[in-house]
């Protein structure tokens, strides 16, 4: 088996090896540049993860793995033009770079790209890899709906929240580790619980981000902690805050984040306050710890032995754990 | 054998039938939005009568022709967003009913949807299916893109722009063909014909827009006549006239092309006259018949009765003749 820093290492080698040459470059250029960027290759690494679980062999779940990682960037991309993101991975958004009719056409391109390497899975495991990806797809575009409808709802619950992140970021987790464990020849009842074993821990992955959001070492995080609040975003910890807050709290916190002031620190200062009296911190790691239980108990079920899924434990621990 | 008409008839049935109830309806809305405003479906209506002229059965090609006309709608919402059109089919685009980030988002989804129509071809085509629809929507995107380039770029030739509008236009004519030859079960040979009729045919068809575009009887084009004159469009009536005309006629066109006059109808007065004085029309036609000439020798060569053929023949003939 290898761990998972050997996959990170066997895609970021496979995506070196990919350049897009064809014409017109005003197309391509954006792709690469995108693709170029970097970042952890967790869904491909985790997609080969699950191949291997199941005894399959890695060479055959490469292709789609690299098509569930433009597919990623693919949205990346054109998330980025919808919040206005002006950087990305520290270098300027496509948008930016180039320009956002440039951007939404190289996005299309790229969802079309996504498709053919998707397609490259064995032809037994096709048409299975394909409804896998292409629900998963709809999902998530189903789920950064939800992200934008949530800026101007007033009523957001906590449970719609909890859906939108499964939408949004949960399900490609879900549908990498799926895909990589059909073609690896995961039986239907093992596929589903791989399945859900990922989408719970999305899940647990979104909130941990949440939480660092706020409340993480701004040196090891790498960022200033505090931008969901500046920008009112509504997160766990802002909707669990909101229940549980009375009074002249809750009537605050309320009015906080309708603010956008020039000096965003006295703000974050302010929230912060009401998050820890209200204990919001802990809160949040409960329910955190919630979901990467259910995830740990859907991956007990997978008939394969423990040896094998040590693996995958040691990463879902180390992701409710990372403080950065 | 239907007619093309009668199988227009039979798409647009089953779009009457198809709403996409899913949720968030912020996401839906638009998409059942632009799918509701029409249009001829001449795409999947062909995709239907390739079917049938190889003796397949159409109910097995509704589908994915349904899925190329979806596809056809998403590059429709993406295409007036770059080109930041208010009208389509005489109601408002979806980026001015909704907004731009709705109809980048409705967009996305509608690719994958047309992915999950496409994707339900009989599964002994699926692969083949599959492989002509991906091919032609990255086609399309490579024409989209040339076309913008065009709009900033001095030295486009003729061949640069018949090559722009075979990927841009042509290449999903003559893909929605293969693929219902493909599922009508046609020879690779016979189906490589069927494309390229269809490919030619789509040059042609796009060559004759252009002309109408600046010559057609106003009130059967059903829009004013000019159009691509006054946005300075670099259509094939323009690069002919330009590469025929000389001297200070060769100057004044190229100066009309950079202007953006208040009033637009005196420029459009004098692009004319230039036109008619090097006898653009009679060129732009003569093109149209090369092109039109090229695709029936295509047809030709497809090993099916000529009684099978009639249809196609026709439609290709009224596609060459229409005057609107």
């Amino acid at each position: 088996m290898h761990t998972l820093e050997d996959l990170q290492q066997i895609i970021n080698d496979s995506f070196d090896k990919l350049k897009f040459d064809q014409k017109p470059k005003e197309l391509y250029d954006p792709i690469n540049y995108i693709l170029d960027l970097g970042g952890k290759r967790l869904r491909p690494a985790l997609c080969l993860l699950a191949c291997e679980l199941f005894d399959g062999v890695i060479q055959q779940a490469i292709s789609p793995a690299l098509g569930i990682e433009i597919f990623h960037n693919f949205t990346l991309l054109h998330d980025d033009i919808m919040d206005e993101a002006p950087i990305r991975r520290g270098k300027p958004t496509v948008h930016i770079k180039w320009n956002p009719n440039v951007a939404i056409l190289s996005g299309d391109t790229m969802m079309a790209l996504a498709y053919d390497y998707i397609m490259k899975a064995p032809g037994e495991f096709q048409q299975e890899v394909f409804s896998v990806f292409n629900k998963t797809a709809i999902e998530v575009c189903e789920g950064q709906q939800y992200d934008m409808n949530f800026e101007i709802q007033d009523d957001v619950s906590i449970s719609d929240y909890l859906e939108m992140i499964r939408l949004k970021t949960a399900v490609l987790l879900a549908g990498s580790l799926k895909i990589g464990a059909i073609i690896g020849g995961a039986n239907k009842e093992d596929a589903e619980n791989i399945y859900l074993f990922g989408e719970k821990l999305g899940v647990a992955f979104q909130l941990k981000d949440d939480l660092l959001d706020a409340f993480s070492d701004e040196n090891k995080f790498g960022k200033k902690t505090g931008g969901d609040i500046v920008t009112n975003k509504k997160t766990f910890l802002y909707l669990k805050a909101f229940e549980m807050a009375e009074g002249s709290n809750k009537e605050l916190l309320g009015l906080l984040f309708q603010e956008n002031p020039i000096d965003p620190a006295k703000k974050i200062k302010k929230v912060k306050e009401i998050y820890r009296e209200l204990r919001v911190e802990a809160a949040t790691k409960k329910e955190i710890e919630l979901y990467y239980n259910m995830a740990l108990n859907y991956l007990d079920k997978v008939n394969v032995s423990p040896e094998k899924k040590s693996e995958l434990v040691r990463f879902a621990y180390q992701l409710k754990q990372r403080d950065y």
